[in-house]
């Protein structure tokens, strides 16, 4: 579909994008059919309105509003609904997943269009909902590093290794997110008994601890 | 160290072991040199009352304290940091950690060789503290079920696949647990954001979303 891809911004995401249309033949440079911008999200609208109306133009946020690419009406975002690391290179798109939202059918498939390019399997996400998604991303990525290090400190201050923890949280997802432990048994008794040693040991932690006992009791429930 | 040992109970984590157990040359039967406690957590002190004293006796259970193995004095715990399902074998016990607790030198090495023997990396854990080594293996694990579910409910109603956020989590594991995203950026902007667009479509999710940002506020902070 596109020949030619300006990439903006050489950033995480913005490096791994580039070497990945390179790999699949796409030219990457000035006087793209389609310039990318993979800048930080409050610099897409200052940089979008820089660009001269005409070729293609998208970008890779996935809490930006399409808006923010005016005065453009050929335009689409796709979000890789992944974290990116310069330590690692375009193989980084393999398996994840992109949101794409578009306005038209044609921006559509040009999304879908650069997100198989990429490597990425593609779903169409809407624009009002695109908050509502971004939380979710947030929740399931950041707040993962929350609950490790969150976790960590209570094995740390036990004498435990935290490393341990490694190996339980990738069988987690292996296996699917089964609910195990002790509020699926309803064991309030241990729930109680965790709370009393956080309150003791890492106060801190404790709204953290309640807020999602409450949640996994009525996720459990359903 | 023990060429024979008694496992009792043949759930998720007992049919493991004792798989495991023969897998390396043990032998699992009736009047073992080692009893092997894994039952439920409430009914490990009423099984440990009917076996005579003479023989190693122990435990797998987390949140359990060896006094629970009453009257016994050569005892010790160990338990596998790890979830089980049925679906698997010993293999799950495989690059798995465990926690050893024993009273005495002798009881530790006992404890390091079952633990060895299993295939998991062993560590020291004090009875003591297992409550608050527990919590944070509950958080780690059960409430890793929780904000997948939660997270995977936002995409839902986003229209976008919830298993399209198993490949991010995985690799912010790979990554190290590297925090990206609106918080380490400190931009409180989308914070907001997110949590406007939870409390009109998923409300029941706003402690939980809260609790987190605070708390990951302040792990960036550190």
């Amino acid at each position: 579909m596109f020949d030619s891809v300006t990439v903006i911004g050489s950033g995480r995401v913005g490096s791994a994008v580039a070497a990945r249309l390179r790999e699949r033949g796409v030219a990457v440079g000035a006087d793209g059919g389609l310039v990318l911008l993979c800048v930080p999200d409050d610099a897409i609208q200052a940089v979008a309105t820089d660009v001269a109306v005409g070729p293609w133009i998208a970008h890779v946020s996935g809490a930006t509003s399409l808006a923010a690419l005016d005065p453009h009406r050929r335009r689409f975002s796709l979000h890789p609904l992944q974290t990116f690391t310069r330590a690692r290179g375009p193989e980084q798109l393999d398996g994840a997943w992109g949101a794409v939202t578009a306005g038209t059918e044609e921006a559509r498939r040009a999304g879908f269009w650069l997100a198989e390019t990429l490597g990425l399997r593609a779903f169409a996400l809407p624009d009002e909902l695109r908050t509502l998604y971004h939380a979710g991303a947030a929740i399931a990525s950041n707040y993962l590093v929350t609950l490790f290090r969150a976790s960590s400190r209570l094995l740390e201050q036990a004498g435990a290794p935290p490393e341990a923890l490694i190996p339980l949280m990738r069988r987690v997802i292996d296996n699917g997110f089964e609910l195990t432990g002790p509020i699926e048994r309803g064991d309030w008794a241990t729930v109680e008994a965790h709370l009393e040693a956080i309150a003791e040991h890492a106060p801190e932690l404790e709204p953290m601890y309640r807020a999602l006992a409450d949640l996994t009791a009525e996720v459990s429930a359903r």
